[in-house]
Formats: C-alpha cells, sequence, structure tokens
C-alpha cells in the first residue's frame, strides 16, 4: 500500500508509558469531537496556522516493558482518562501493541527487561542507531506515515558523563559513536537515529539528547529541527510565570522552597538519587536566572509519594522583602495531573517541529522554549517572553 | 526665601494615613543608605532614565483626620516599619503635621470630622476646588516645591452616581460642577485642583478621579498626565500574572475564588458594603477580561479581620480543567503588607509623572498601566504586557 | 411472605441524594468484601459491639424528585462511586425506584415537584404524618424490615419560625399539628412519623426535627431514640478537632476565618441566604464554644463553585496570639468528597440509634455527639472528649 | 545573704540562646502585668493549682558562647520580643550575663568555643560533673535560689551511641561514667549533676538526657523528677492532635508528609545530618505509632531557611483514603515563633517538676507527656489523651 500523504507518525520512546497513552487517548477523544483542551496549537491565538491536523496523527514507538492496556486502566483508575474513552479504545491499543518496538534500555536495568531489549542492548552503539533507524523506516513504510516526529518521553534517566569529544559542535557524533560509553545517555541515540532519518527530535524528558553540541552541530547540519529539553507541566511552569513578576515588581525573594511529591514511574525513579539529579538541576536554575539572584535560597525537594500517582503535587512557599525590609510570603500548591498536563504539549510540539521543517529550520527550534525547563539556544526562563517568542515565530 | 529648583512635592491626600507614612519613612531610610527595595524605577530595567532624584521629594497634603505620630507607631508595632526610623522621624513628622492641610470628607462623614474640616465641606463644590488649589500655591511656595504631584492615598470611598453630563469628554468640569450632587466623589475635586495647577494627579483608590471623561478631557486639554487608578499591590497583581499562564497554556479555567482578609483602616471601611463596591468590582473584572472566558465562576471576597492590621492576607483556589477534561487545582496564599506594598509604587508613580510632564504627554498615561487594577486607557489587564508597555515608554 | 427478622431497614429521607447512592453503593462494596474504610463501628476500637450486620441492612425511603442512575453516574463521573461498581448496582437502583415512597416539599418548591408530591403536600399536616408512617409501615412489610431507622438527608432547609408551643418538652406534638404554620419544617413531619412507628430518627441534616423539645419530650415519653443535628463531615470537624490544641496550649486565638466551597446540591440549596442561615450558624457557633473566647473574630463563608461537584473544600485561616504577644498562624486546606465523608456515619449512626433502642434508651442519644455540628444534648463540641463519650457508652 | 525561701532557680543550659532569651524577657513582661499567653498552668483548667509564683523564678545558666543583648536583640527584630521589652530588659540581661557559667560544648566544636570553655570540656567526665553540679550549688547560694530546677535547651545534638552499660536501670551512672566515650551527650552531664544536687531535670531538646535507663534509674532511686524530651511545640503538635481525628474517623492515611523550614540557630544545627537525626526520628515516629499504620507513606524533611530565622514554617501534606476508597487530602500550614512556643511551655514544665517534686514523686513524670514529642514513659501520643492524663494528675 502507498504512504497515505496525510498519516503523522508520532513515533514515542516510552510508548507505553502514561503520557504516550494519554496521547494515544486524547487523540482519538478529539477525532470524536470533544474539545481540544491544553492544545496551544488549537487556541484563539495560534489556531490560524496551518498546523498538521490532529486527525493525520499516528500514534507508535519503542518500549522496554510494560502494557498499554494496563496502563490506560491505571490512567482511568486514577482519574486521568474517562472509563469510556479506555474501553472505547481497546482495538486501538490492541493494534498499537502491534507495532510497538523493543526500546533500548539502559545497562544498570538490564535485569528489568525481556531478552528481545537485552538483545537490542547487546548490540555495539552504531549498531543501535541503525537498528532504531530500521524501526523508524519500517513505520513510515508499514505505518504509512510519510512526515513523522519521535518524542523523547522515557522515565527519567541515571545522569551520565557526557565524553568531551561530544562539547564540539562541529564533531560528527557517528563517528565518535563506537568509541563512546556504553551507558552513554539512550536520548542521543534516539536522537541520532531521528537526525540521520530526517525526522524531528523532541526531548520531553531531563536528559541530555540534543543538548549534547555534537548531536545539535549534526542537527544544524542536516537542517532536521530539535526540540527540549524537559516538559514545563507544573511547578516549574509557576516558577518562570511567578519569578518575572518579583523581578518586575523590585521585590527582594530571599527564599524559594519548592516541595514536589509524585507517585507515577517518573517519580518512583526519581526516588534513585541518580536520576534526580538531572531533573533537580533544571527546576533549580529557573528562579535564580530570572531573577538574576545568587544570594536567595532556593530549595528543590522532590518526593515519591505512591498514593498520588499521577497527580503531582507541588507546595512552594516564596518569602520575600519589600519595601523597608518588610519580610511577606506567597506560597501556592499546584496539584496537577502529569500526563494530562504533559500529553497536549507533546501534540503541540509535534506540529512546531513540522511546522520549522516545512520552513526549512533546522537545529534547535527557539521558538519551542516556553514547552521546556531548559530551552534547547535559550537561556532567558520568562515564561511570558518565551510565549512571546512563540507567537512571533509563528507570526513570521 | 526663592523655590528650590530641586524639591519635588508629593502632595498625598490622607496624609496621615498608613501608605503616606510609610512613604515618608521610606524616603528617609532610602536617604540614609538602604536599599530602595520594591522600587521599580531603582531596578536594573529602569534605572538608567534620568528620574527625579528620590532626595528631592518632600512630603506634605492634606487628611480628614487622624495623627502622624500613631499612624507611624501603629505601623511600627505590626512590623511594617522599623522601630529606630520611626524614633529618628519624629521631627520629620512634626513639620509634617505644620504643613498639613484640612482635607475634605464625604457627607456622610461629616460627624466623624472637626470643624476645620466640617468647614470646608460646608463650601460649595466649586470654592472647595478653589481651597484645594490654594493649598497646591501655598505648599509650593512655603515647602519650596516648584515640581509636584498629588497623589489620591484617601480610604475607598462610597460608590456615587457620576452624572451622566460628565461622561462627555469635552464637557468643561468647571462648568458642571455648581449642579453637582453634593456627594460627588471627592477623588473629582482634588483631581480638578491638581489639573488646574498644572499638577499631575494620580489616582491609588477606588474611585472615579480622572476616570470621568469631562476630568480626563479636561487632562488632556491641560496637558497635565492623569495616572490610575486603584493600585495593583497584591491579590489582583497575582491574578493578573498568574491568568495569562493558564490562557497562554489553553488550559479552561472553571472557578477562581478569591478571599481576602485584612485588618487596616482600609479593611474597616470596606466593611462598609457601600465602599466595598468599587473595589470588588476592579478585582473582579481581570481574570474573565484575560481569559475572555464569561462562563467561569468568579468570587471576590473581602472580610475586615482587626487582628491582621495591615498584613493583607489572600487566599485563592484556582479549580481548572486540562487535557481530556482532567480537573487540576492551584492555590495560593498572599500575605503582605499593603502598605509597604504600595508605597513605593507611589514614589514609582511621582516620577513616572513627573517624566511624562517633561516630556510633554498629558491625559491619561498608558505607560502605568502595570500599577493600576483598572488602568486609565488600558483594557488588557495581562501584568506581563502592561510591564512591557511601560518598558517601550521609559526607553523611547 | 413473613418478615426476616435480620433485614434492617434504612428508610432515608432524602433516598435518591448523593449520601444515600453512595450509602447504597457502599453497602454492596462492602458485601463484595471491600474494607469498610470510614466506619468507626468497624474500627479496631468498637469493633467488638454485636452491631447490626452490615448485610442485613436494606435501603429504601422517599423523595420529591431525582432518579437514582442519574445520581449514581454523577457520583462516578466525579470520582466518588468506582465505574464498576455503578454498572454492578444497576438492578440494585432499579429496586429502590420501585420502593421509593414521594416525599414532601417545602411549600417554597411546590412547583419544583411532579403532581404525586403536590398531592401530598396538599394534605393538612396531620395527615402528612399519618401517610409517612403508612409508609413505614408498608415497607416494614413488603420490604421485610421488622427493624429501622428514618435518616433525614433532606437539602438544607430553609429557616423556619417553630411556634413557641413547640418549645414546651411535655406539649404533645400531634395535638400542636392542626394549628402549626403550613411551612413547618419537614424534618419534624417525618420525625413524628418514625416515632410514632417507634423508629429511631437521625437528623442530618441542619434542620430542627427532634431538636424541638415538644418533639424530643414525645422521643422520651415513647423511648424512642433521636440522633441528630447535622453530620460533622468536614471543616466543622476540623474545628472541633483544632480548637482545644489552642485552649490545652492557652493560645489566644483572635480570628479564625473559614471559606467553604461546594458544588453539589447542598451547594445550590445553600446559594439561597434562607437555606444557608442554619447552616452557618452551627459551623459558628463551635469555635467560640470550645475557646469559650467571644472577643475573636469568627468568620464562617460558604460559596456555591459548581464545578466542585461533591468534593468540598474548605480553606481557613486561624490567627493567633502567643507568649509576648507573638502573632502566629495556622491554615488549612480540606478537599473532601462530601458523599464518600458523610455515607459511613449514616451506616454508624444506624447502628448506635438500634443499640441504643435495645438498651432501652430513648429520647436523644448523647454518646453521637461526635458525629454532629450541633449534638442533641451535649453543649461540648471538643471532638475529643466526644469520642471519649461514644467509648464509654459503647463499652457501658 | 541567707537564701530567698520563695526564689526559685530556673538554671537553663544555653541560657543566652532564644528560648532562654524569651523565658528571660517574658517574664519581666508578666511581671510588669501582660498576660501570660501561652501558659497552660495560668489557664481556667489548670490555674486553681498553688503552683510556684512566677515572679519568684530567676534565670540563670550555662552557654558555651552567644551574648544575651545581641540574642535579645535579635528576637525583637524578627517580632519575637517587643522593642521596649528589650530596652527595659537591659540591666536584666546585664546581670544574667555575670552569673552565666561556662557550658560543656560536644568535642567537635570545641575550636567555636572560647579558652574557658575549652578548660571545662579538657576535664575526666566525672569531674565535669563536679564543676556543673558546683555551678548549681553556687547559684542556690548567690542567687539565694533554694529551690531550682534545670532546664537542658542546647541546640540539637549529633547523635551519639549510648554505651550499652547504660541501658540497664539498676547500673550506676557514676560508676559509668570513668569509662564513657568523650563525645557522651552532654544531656547526659548536665542530667546527673541536677540530679546528684536534687534538681529536676527538664529536657527540652531531642537529646538522650534522662531517657538513658542508668539516668532515669538513679532519678527514681533518688526520688528526682526527670521530664522530658524534646519540646512538642509545631508541626509535631499538629500531628498528634490531627492524626487521632483520622483513628477515630476510621479514615485510611495513605502519607503523611512534612516539609519543615526554620532559620534560627536549631536550624542551622540541623543542616547538619548527624544532628538531624534525633529530631526526624521524634517527628517520624509519633503519626505512625497513633495510627498503628505502618504501610502509610511517612515524609519529615528539615530544611534551614535562614530568613525565616525564629518562624519555624511547616506545610504538611495529608492524602487519605475515605469510603468506596475515595481519596482526600488535608493539607496545613504552620507558621510560628519558635521561641515564642517554646518559652511558656519551658515556665510550665519548671511549675510541674517543682509540684511533683513537692508531692515526692521522683523518676519520670509521665504527666508531663503532652509537652513532649517523645516523652518519657508514655507511649501514647495522642495530644488528647496526654492533656488528660495531665488534669488527672494536677486534680489527684
Amino acid at each position: 500500500m502507498s504512504p497515505d500523504p496525510r498519516r503523522t507518525g508520532l513515533f514515542l520512546v516510552g510508548a507505553r508509558g502514561a503520557i504516550s497513552t494519554t496521547v494515544l487517548h486524547g487523540l482519538e477523544s478529539i477525532r470524536s469531537g470533544l474539545p481540544p483542551i491544553g492544545l496551544i496549537t488549537e487556541s484563539a491565538q495560534l489556531s490560524k496556522v496551518d498546523w498538521a491536523p490532529l486527525n493525520t496523527f499516528h500514534v507508535t514507538g519503542w518500549d522496554i516493558a510494560g502494557n498499554a492496556h494496563r496502563s490506560a486502566e491505571d490512567l482511568a483508575r486514577t482519574g486521568v482518562i474517562p472509563h469510556d474513552l479506555v474501553e472505547l479504545c481497546g482495538p486501538l491499543r490492541d493494534r498499537l501493541e502491534l507495532s510497538i518496538a523493543p526500546g533500548v534500555a539502559e545497562p544498570e536495568d538490564e535485569k528489568l527487561v525481556n531478552s528481545v531489549v537485552q538483545g537490542r542492548m547487546a548490540l555495539p552503539l552504531p549498531e543501535v542507531v541503525e537498528v532504531l533507524r530500521q524501526d523508524i523506516r519500517d513505520w513510515k513504510s508499514t505505518e504509512r506515515c510519510p512526515k513523522a516526529v519521535v518524542v523523547y518521553l522515557a522515565t527519567a534517566e541515571r545522569t551520565t558523563k557526557i565524553p568531551s569529544a561530544w562539547e564540539d559542535e562541529s564533531a560528527d557524533p557517528i563517528a565518535l559513536l563506537p568509541s563512546a560509553p556504553a551507558n552513554l545517555s539512550r536520548s542521543i541515540l534516539y536522537a541520532l537515529a531521528a537526525l540521520l532519518e530526517g525526522v524531528p527530535f523532541i526531548n520531553f524528558t531531563p536528559a541530555p539528547g540534543a543538548s549534547v553540541p555534537a548531536v545539535s552541530g549534526m542537527a544544524k547540519r542536516l537542517g532536521v529541527p530539535v526540540l527540549g529539553n524537559d516538559g514545563k507541566t507544573g511547578e516549574t511552569l509557576l516558577k518562570t510565570v511567578l519569578a518575572p513578576m518579583f523581578r518586575d515588581r523590585a521585590l527582594n525573594v530571599l527564599a524559594w522552597e519548592g516541595y514536589n511529591m509524585l507517585g507515577n514511574k517518573d517519580g518512583a525513579a526519581l526516588a534513585d538519587p541518580l536520576r534526580k539529579e538531572g531533573k533537580i538541576a533544571n527546576k533549580d536554575a529557573v528562579v535564580p536566572s530570572i531573577l538574576d539572584n545568587d544570594r536567595m535560597h532556593n530549595g528543590v525537594t522532590i518526593d515519591f509519594v505512591p498514593s498520588l500517582h499521577d497527580w503531582k503535587t507541588a507546595m512552594d512557599y516564596i518569602h520575600f522583602e519589600g519595601f523597608l525590609g518588610a519580610k511577606m510570603s506567597l506560597q501556592f500548591t499546584w496539584h496537577g495531573s502529569d500526563s494530562a498536563l504533559a500529553a497536549p504539549l507533546v501534540l503541540d510540539l509535534a506540529r512546531l517541529a513540522l511546522l520549522a521543517q516545512e520552513r526549512g529550520e533546522g537545529g534547535p527550534l527557539r521558538a519551542a522554549a516556553s514547552f521546556f525547563k531548559n530551552p534547547l539556544g535559550v537561556s532567558d526562563h520568562d515564561f511570558h517572553r518565551q510565549v512571546e517568542l512563540l507567537r512571533n515565530w509563528v507570526r513570521a
């Protein structure tokens, strides 16, 4: 069968995870006529663009474990996906399960995955990239998706060292790959596979991906858009919205203490101090950067609280000083579904990536900064300025 | 003695009130070398302008009752002004008391004021304006302030009807005055006196002032800047910072419930439903306007809690809907000193008004929108866009 | 068929409402083996008593409108009753619908109810009581429930005046009924019907019921237990738990401001100031009574926020003074399902009422005080002392 | 001069610290006629006892560093002690400084203290105890205090191992002392000195003191009361008030996450993981113990946030499950002055200790349980039951 020119592949890393599952069901819900809440590209301000139609989006991807049905049922039970929708989408998940390819796990997790995934992990890194490229080519053909994006939604990774040779934008990552350490971030392998196939790469997790200069350099040379890193969905979003207020009112922030509780797979992973590091660093940086203040006390705590499941709850306490040294406080509690907040951003980002590719813009897409805790190519964390960047780019 | 060309008069309506007292002591504190926290015109972003120097500012004004020393002691006891500073500024307050002129009270409050104030209140409205003008001329001379601004800091007024003839921008308010009702808002009388003396008028309270078309029309014709209305210091500031986030993330706000508690004179006044009306209307309008959403539930409650004194405490609950209809919430508690938040804005506004006058810009100063709940000439309540407006105007 | 000696009737006023629906489904869930969370009579401390077995409880009752299936679906959608359980209990609700009798509405609501209910409302009050008694007798026979309790779960009523003749404990309510006003609280009619049938009466709402002396007097004379008033499920529960702490630490509470938001039928009713009155009075009284403090500021606000549905959200701010006058604060946010909090208490209360009847204790059951905002016969609102009262009574 | 039979010595360990300073000034404030807020022994419920009169209390004690004047000024600046009172009490602090004896620091802190303290630290442990005893005897005579209590208010100590020989109640600590490790908790040395002088010992900090069996055994044998451990002033107080509510309503607590922020000397000390351990253990234990629930998630975090100074701020999130598994939450924020909360308890405890001694009750005073996080001789953490214990003991 010839490729359907209207199909767009969403090739998701972590395709059985909570965000992917929410994306899959959300697309079906929107197709059935329910409102696309949370999609910026459908809002009054940006909807005039000729975005890739949502009903052409087709979900597949990689995973190292899990089961799409169980993910959906878990999300129904915790109140994220409506029960009826989960029932309705059973056949869709069946088809998804058939098309999912085995992912590549971190070496430390080898014992937790099945023999097919172990087989892929046993390959030398250059061959891993080749296998992932073949997956992309296969899906383009069998799933009839001439256009596609790869979205990295894997669970927060352990922090690993990037070899110094990769810090050079002009270096060729393919040449560096054979000598790279075995625990090279998976995000880089997926990024390389996507770029070499001419497919935009979106990094939604706290992993290096295209923030490594050798990778972003290749993206520029190949003219393929890369977007990332680390989706800004909850507490950090609020930080980048509120910190500019303190700056613009010349109020002196003395302490910003953020306590995050979450109970999903990501939360379980973050109980591992090695994995927590990257996320904390991203969450940590934004407020002092916006306020240009390195004397303030800046605390970030993430705790795994299993009973909360997907409902990330953040309690922040901000202590600040006003006129005549008067001490004041702002305190907030954010209670939101991690997956329901992330899923529409994934769809928006796919559309942005496709528009950038259409416009011939390769390399880091600065216009996507408002979506990320640690945006590629943008050092200003002020959410409202990042949104202006997006609006101007869309209008251009 | 010839007027000192470097002295700038801050002629404050409510000169013995908490905000005025904080302004007076704050200026002294800054003169003594303490940092000007909360002053936007001193922040890195705007400090390059040749603002009127703070050490040329000189405070006096009108009041209908009270005592400057008691105000200062009250503010020290509640932790807004440091004790040492209150002691240090005794002579300054003595001098202030000597220069303060009797204000004009609302007719309903006649019994609460002394015979001097009653005497002024007994005059026909046109004569009241003349008396206020004479005060301004006297201060310019005796207090040696060739330049000045009038800042309206009176307690929240009872809502009164503006006669329809005043709704016409081309109408002459002086001609309308003799037939105006006796309870015409005091803010209009002070505004007219200021404008006729060529002095900018800043309205920091929920009162009509220069938002009445006949008054703003006169301001334009006379080329005198008017700035207002209703200082945005706490909960409403946060609303105009946070509501754009929900809009820019396409999240559907279902309910925004704001509960305000305060214990100062303003709080006592707001226990009167007639006075509360204007303030509630201003606080009420901003969120639905930013979100362009008139289906949301929008509650605003203000309660007088005496023990809080100057410490305005607001607890807001925001209920919103995301992807697939998932219901989430954001809750915040703001705990800030009303006077310490307002005082630096008064100084900033005085500087803006003087710069506008220097630049020859009369009528409503749109660039001051970010300071107000109900800004003159600006319908966009988005704080960050209002700040952009300010930055661009300053740079111009 | 002869009555089943093991069946106990729960005759609920408001049998299609959210609490009744939750009771019905909860009983089924417990029968199927799920844990009886929230049932005090099943907790380690009180479970040694020979309580009426939950699997002998049978639900029916009166209502003036509504539909049991829609109630269940609404509660499933808002996350209170699991979806599977709602599906499973369809036949149970079918049977309930067949047995429900028409209730008696308030005169002001005549237009909102169907002709059958209107027919009952048209009867003189003594005949209304007779009809309700007949319902009880019919259910005892057709539903085979030799033992029963009546639980008043109607929506908060409009406050009405109780005729002074009813304030006499020795008065005979049946003799007073013919001359009573037409808007005599429905709770009194149901209470009289229950008492005359020898069935305990539990008043879970802010309505007079057996708190009227003539009614409680009759309960004593007839030896039938009466329990009430106004279930203590959320914010007021916390008040009666926390206020004793301030008392027992000699801390001086300056202000206790409680802001309640709810979106269910009860919330809609409370938007009517006449209905709100009774509830506010009950919520208002507890803190000053526990603290023996009538100088404190004590605010109670209830707002109808439709999007919250059954999820009552209360934000309380407590301002207090410690040693040397230092001002401190405690703030809490309670977020709970009204129906899930109330339903197990209804089951506990039924068991308490049946045990009291078995023990031959008629009139107000003081041991039930911990369940109510305004307990019959107990003036101490301290929750922990009320719980001691219960424990001692159970052990007796 | 012969001892004044009416003087009672408060011999405080950490006599220049924030709590001691607040005690000193508070006594003076009460003597001048201000209300004794926060003193339980002055409340309506317990005031009928013939307590040691507050105007006979005389403060002195030990410290290893600091300055009483600076402590007072710091507490005035942060709003705990009124400015006037600090000025008024200058001579009192002068006299205090003259009577304070050098304390004994932990070996790790040797470099931080002056040579006098170092001199004491260089002594063998038995001699240290002798020196402390001599201090007590000296004060009794020179400060004319025939009666006295020792209150341990030192900063949270590093956790140290208690030698196993000390775990025997019948062991003689004096015999064990020569072979004890040099880092034996200072709290034990002060406890032994007090007991050997027949002076009750109150342990207000997370340190072993009289919880060591050999020490409490000696207290019993000598008939001297010991009270402790670890004052329950804020978050833990609330835990022991709220957890019983969940138990008594049969609600299933899934997670209790407590985040504590503080900025005083105690906070700085707790930034040291070794010192934090003891405090966390005490805070950690209470909720699972009250709820008899070891499956719940129980998080305790303490962060040093310097700008908060003495204002301990705790944000707790409690996730719980009700009927039918409905998930609900309670969240609270406590904002209180550590010293103002602790100081009146110190005075209450001194009175309790003196009454116990008068009644001839030696060893652990169980009636004081409600004052402590980890009460001696009482395993029930339910605050209300602990208060009953106190009331019954006082009445006895």
